[in-house]
């Protein structure tokens, strides 16, 4: 089907290799253009503004924050200004949950649809079509866009008719996320500190009770000192926590673990470590426990 | 081959079904006559003493806390007293790093061999001969017990030739099991708050990056309100962060997540909730969210 | 000397009368009518705009939040509007570091002096003169004002020429006051479950280490139990340590103390507690000790 | 009157002082006969053991920690030993709340009569009779030792009957005072790092609503950075917090504050800074928030 793509990031333009592959006619915009002229090559179509891409009647935005979300959306030219009364605003970012409620007016105002769609997975998930995507809004809307969301994912999670709700999940998860790295992190520190091997350590975890990919994945970057170049940087870590934090607190909902990680992520970039992956976390628990870092 | 087993709790029976069952001869102590009594009948000779059951050359001890394996060890009749020159006790508990210490000296200075081997997993585990089995100490002695520790294990992890490192790495992961329900519990609470409904939320968790057993068992738990009967009830849970905060505070390592949730565990217990499963710590989230309770 | 005074609410009217009993000619303005009538018949002037108090020459703001200071300042017949080139805007309340360095730039481009000149100290304070004021930005402007400012202060601090950096020790000592109450909450919920009679604990400390006036007035709001009305309700608590956490992210600095305070505060409002004093959070430390509470 | 004292540290020694000024007839013991011998100088009769020094029917004892008040009351020559049938042992140690109630316990059964009444204050005020004492335990008992505590405190706070109860006060306020150091550890790291003069930060603060003399002592040793020679060591504060935290555990009361206050004197001793006075609290924050350290 034809669909429009605002933001070609590592992670947008990933998706659009998927959305083509799955035969699928994507207008694509970015603010720069170098992306879009890349993705010309494998046929689609570059749009000038992200109004011109959601003319195409369903536009999918995948952007870094929300600040991007916001101007690509309701400025100048926006998503806003460009979609027909039927059409269909899915939004993949991850963002804080009042931007997606004001979207969710905005929208409905002006008599479009708009569905919350966050995803978890890295570029790589997203160009192999294996990210998990979470959606939430009117499921009419869902059923619309799903061979799009399909596209692109592994699994697709239907939610309920409140979009925000998308959003809260996503938070919630990357939330805990956080929070495997930071118990990785404090409790390798701890073993170095009393002799054992961590690489032991992460052995045993990852082979017996936390068999999850994301203990492995960061259990290895912890051994490997991989902390660079980041996977997800220190201030995108923050910068989700930040958001958990937010979104949490306008429910009057406390998360210690959140208030704890968003502590050692400052910490972190206090010490210079802010290019750095958020697995750093594991320097910020090293350096507290005074364990001696390998070269 | 033939082994002692001092402590027929529901870890203790289990193993010693396992071990009867891959044709090991089992001499089995245990301070009340009654799970014994129930062993023998399946083929296992009953043991007066600790002390007897030691006599056996390879005994294995699983029992509740440090007092118990204090007592069974160091006490009148006890391993220590029954062990021969060349036999090895291998302590299977979740006891201290300091007791383990104590142990492997005590064992030592009697010409005997000592070795730490603490298991992840629950009774059934044991029964289904499922458990992880985290062994250290002499590597010598290790082999001698392979086939032992193979049969109540799915896997055996080898240390090293410090005992006591295998107490350190049971410690912290019985930590960062604490830290995976409190994550959930701290989430859940949010999600649930912010009106998403939480079998959804657990769903999507354990259906995309947290697919580890951990996170899908107490994920349930909370989801179905399951605190009772305790799978592992609160006050063993604390025993355990206490026993990790002790291990990490004598190598001067801080563990900010498991303040938290020893924090949150005393929390539970103010509340009345002592005689539930540990993943009652959502309980207290919940209460700290505000989240109205189910009937 | 002519001042304008933008904002008579419980602070600002008080400060009305203070300037008034220095001999100081005051014209006001207030968003509601009402505290400008009653100030009238003391001699004060009703100004009918910001722009119109601050067209005095110096005009003293003390408002709510971000929010009312950013109105009455940059909004239509603002501050800014109305103050001549070289008058001089003596910000007083207690604001986010982020929008007093917005002010100064505004002030600063229109030739005009800005100043930030937070307080600590309730209405009964400023009515008898005794608050305490920090003071911060142009030297030359903070000696113009001086007599405004000890007219309403029993002493006047003078930090530096960057404005903002009163706002950044006004915040710091709001979140010590917290930190004193939460220190306070925590220690007599312990002292009371272990039985001691907690007036006399507060006794003991208020008459020997901690006889501070903020241990007094908190430590006898406690005991007391006079959370209601309240002196400085819990969502200004929360929202001043959100301010001071804030003001610490911009620079990197942790604050571990106050990320555990905001939850505690976040916990008060979702147990109901919104329209309860700040002290309130000993009800938060009651409950997680399971403090029996006196009805 | 005629008194023991069992313990002449830099504590003890100052209050034997104290005692001998106001007229009281001392028998001392220590361990090392050093302090004895100056005291000896002084007029104060030298004990070969603690159960002589008890011997003379009432004995104070002021000593480093539970392992030293332990064996020097129920070892062999101890207080316990010694003591009379109507005599009295006041043990103003700082120790934990359990040892108290043995030492209770221990000598009821003896007929003997026990206080609590551990003290506020360092050395200097000890020696200038400034101490704060908080005593607990029989009344009738305490209105006899009444003229011993009076000697060496400025003011004299009676408890109640049950003695352990005056270790819970004494164990809460230490808590408090090591969350002042905390608080202003991390306030100051904050402001510093946000370009304010710290030194100006902390003139404001203890010359407005922090005018306690623990701000006053705390926030001078943070700005004029003299960590060493230690007032009172990392160690001692981190064995302070351990007993705190344990008394509160053992009554099932949170302290999140000393849970915080716990992992940071961890950091300092892995950091390296165990022989520091415990407000390098301050080194902790400094180097969380990344302020660069002064030469």
């Amino acid at each position: 089907m034809d669909v429009g793509l605002v933001g070609l990031g590592n992670m947008g333009s990933a998706m659009a290799h998927s959305l083509l592959r799955a035969g699928h006619r994507v207008t694509a915009f970015n603010r720069s253009p170098g992306p879009a002229t890349a993705l010309a090559s494998e046929g689609a179509t570059i749009a000038a503004t992200p109004a011109a891409a959601a003319a195409v009647g369903v536009v999918l935005s995948m952007l870094a924050d929300d600040h991007a979300v916001e101007t690509v959306t309701l400025g100048p030219n926006g998503i806003l200004a460009g979609l027909p009364a039927d059409g269909i605003h899915v939004s993949m970012s991850t963002i804080s949950v009042a931007l997606s409620e004001r979207l969710t007016r905005a929208h409905a105002d002006a008599g479009q649809g708009y569905l919350a769609a966050p995803v978890f997975g890295r570029p790589d998930a997203a160009l192999a079509a294996k990210l998990f995507v979470v959606a939430a809004g009117d499921p009419a809307a869902i059923e619309r866009v799903r061979p799009l969301l399909e596209a692109v994912g592994q699994r697709l999670f239907v939610l309920g008719p409140v979009a925000n709700q998308a959003n809260v999940v996503k938070l919630a998860g990357n939330f805990l996320i956080a929070a495997v790295i930071e118990g990785l992190a404090e409790s390798t520190a701890f073993v170095t500190k009393a002799g054992v091997d961590p690489a032991a350590f992460v052995e045993v975890l990852t082979n017996s009770l936390f068999t999850a990919p994301v203990y492995k994945t960061y259990g290895q970057l912890i051994i490997e000192r991989k902390f660079s170049p980041p996977g997800f940087a220190v201030p995108l870590g923050l910068k989700d926590i930040r958001l958990a934090l937010h979104a949490a607190e306008d429910v009057a909902a406390p998360l210690p673990f959140a208030s704890v990680v968003r502590d050692h992520f400052l910490q972190a970039i206090a010490a210079g470590w802010g290019a750095l992956d958020w697995s750093a976390l594991a320097l910020v628990a090293e350096r507290a426990a005074g364990v001696a870092r390998k070269p």
